[in-house]
């Protein structure tokens, strides 16, 4: 708990005063005032952050973080538990999506094992952090135990600790765990307090019939477990998953480190959820990569006041939204770095 | 007129029998069916366009096109018709925004004159293509003689065509010019019947009196010119511009080519207009980069059947929102090329 505790006492208020000084500097660039949208809006949180005026976008990486969960018993996924410990292979060969697209943004992939159900054949680039092999099927009893949940936060922290010897400015979340969507439509109906309907998706692509089953399960983990929706880790325990817990003491230790995190889809919005209950502060570290297209995740990114960059109708989770939202955000700071002032170019002014 | 007569005779249908048996390769990559969603339209798209089982985009362009525009002597515009060869400067000396976007994508810029009021200063990166010196006022006469029209458009292909030596895989259409929105808004009005008041925007930011006065000078042009909304041709020398008309140019020329043509924002897409209705077959040869903040961009693109990437709330110009879109993609047709398959990565699949 202390490595936990000593994270959030690191985290303080983003520095707002500095977004009129950036936004000024933002209006002597040779373009009409605000004409770049989102792209200052990105560059101004970004100085809010990290309190640098020339913020440098250049060590980008994304964690993928992977686990299993007990609620598969309940066939609540598309796709067989087999698959998670089987596409953390596919990370470390470079052949899965998250691979193409961190490649493609220049983005270093730090691959960690949260509580796989399996022991995983050792690899140099794959980082051991296991609190279980899966949570217990939470439509029974609680995911994991307290001291669990915990070492899951703390396990997300130490993982971003070794990954920031390497150099970091900016970060992804990024989620692998059959049955994940399960446990985070659990967090996310539990801290809205929206319908399980409302915030339950198809995951990775299940039919009418088994949609009505995952409602049903997601139902009946919350009235058995109970969990208080003001208490991030009593949420994890009950119905949350490692990953998600690990993500979420990602978000914590970004923060405490005055780094921009960028958030992927459904999963990574579950943690940051549980980031929020722990450390309301980290939200304004948050960067909604993109809207996915699992149902309710608009509805989370609501409640934590996020408005997502992209809209591409991705579904795929691993930090893919995260990773292509990442050129946005250096496009962003790219534009408060290098453009040339009305002045400095000879450029009129408006008239 | 016979190099225009001759670049529409190549222009092909694009080979829509591509998409399924691409699909059919994008739905054995690990990953649920679908979950990549623009990302994989965006793929198909290209492999129609270059029949290219793997197209590679190595070689980016944004052609960034200035020219002036008689009309800003209603004062329809926010900044004075100066800006027009200032900014051509800024961008030959590197500092505006598209040059820092289009570095970012790495993507080249070919800054071309296709008819600004002044004769610019020689540059070794500045291609003169001036069809005369800025349009005429055409809320009293006709923009430019169909002469000019013809032209401009042809000067737009050369454009192209002396860049196309240097290698080009995919391209994007950018602009500059003090008075464009309002040649553009007209344009717009003009083919997708709409009126006056739903298309026409604040441009680089002017005030409610002088949005009412646009509209005026506008619904004025068309009334004194009568432009026939099924002639492109007509339309661009009613009430267009020269740069518009290069752009339109530059599209004909690219799918005659083969090549995918990411549009801009509302300047882009009024040329996009025109360029269909001179070969209607270019549509599908064309990728909405974003949706601009200038109101009615998303009438033209709704008019051509086009579905924006990206929605970042900008509205620069310059070929930004293109140069921005590239970077996705680009992710689109890396994810076809580079990710594993379920079989050789040994991933299980859906059960």
């Amino acid at each position: 708990m202390s490595l936990l505790r000593e994270t959030i006492k690191k985290i303080e208020q983003i520095d707002n005063t500095l977004a009129a000084e950036t936004q000024e500097r933002l209006d002597f660039l040779t373009k009409p005032q605000g004409s770049l949208g989102r792209l200052e809006e990105l560059a101004k949180q970004v100085v809010e952050i990290t309190r640098i005026k020339n913020p440098q976008l250049k060590h980008k990486v994304v964690f993928v973080m992977a686990a299993d969960h007990g609620v598969t018993e309940e066939a609540v996924s598309a796709y067989p538990k087999e698959v998670t410990p089987q596409m953390v292979y596919n990370f470390l060969a470079g052949g899965a999506g998250i691979n193409v697209l961190a490649r493609h943004a220049g983005a270093r992939v730090n691959i960690s094992d949260l509580g796989v159900a399996v022991d995983l054949n050792p690899h140099v680039e794959l980082h051991i952090h296991k609190v279980n092999y899966g949570t217990k099927n939470m439509a029974q009893e609680a995911a994991m135990t307290k001291q669990e949940a915990i070492q899951a936060i703390e396990n997300g922290i130490l993982t971003f600790e070794e990954e920031f010897k390497k150099g970091i400015d900016i970060l992804a979340t990024g989620d692998m765990g059959i049955g994940n969507t399960t446990a985070s439509a659990a967090i996310i109906a539990v801290i809205t307090g929206r319908q399980v309907e409302e915030i339950t998706g198809r995951g990775t692509g299940i039919d009418d019939a088994s949609w009505r089953k995952k409602v049903e399960i997601i139902q009946k983990a919350i009235q058995v477990n109970k969990p208080d929706p003001k208490d991030g880790i009593d949420i994890l325990l009950k119905v949350g998953g490692f990953e998600i817990g690990g993500l979420a003491g990602l978000i914590l230790a970004a923060a405490a480190k005055r780094l921009p995190v960028v958030i992927d889809g459904f999963i990574s919005s579950a943690a940051a959820l549980i980031a929020y209950r722990i450390e309301p502060k980290v939200k304004d570290y948050l960067i909604a990569s993109h809207l996915s297209q699992e149902k309710g995740h608009r509805i989370a990114l609501d409640y934590l006041g996020l408005k997502p960059i992209l809209d591409l109708h991705l579904r795929l989770g691993e930090g893919t939204g995260a990773a292509l939202a990442f050129s946005i955000v250096e496009a962003g700071v790219k534009v408060l770095n290098e453009m040339a002032t009305f002045k400095s170019a000879g450029v009129s002014e408006k008239s």
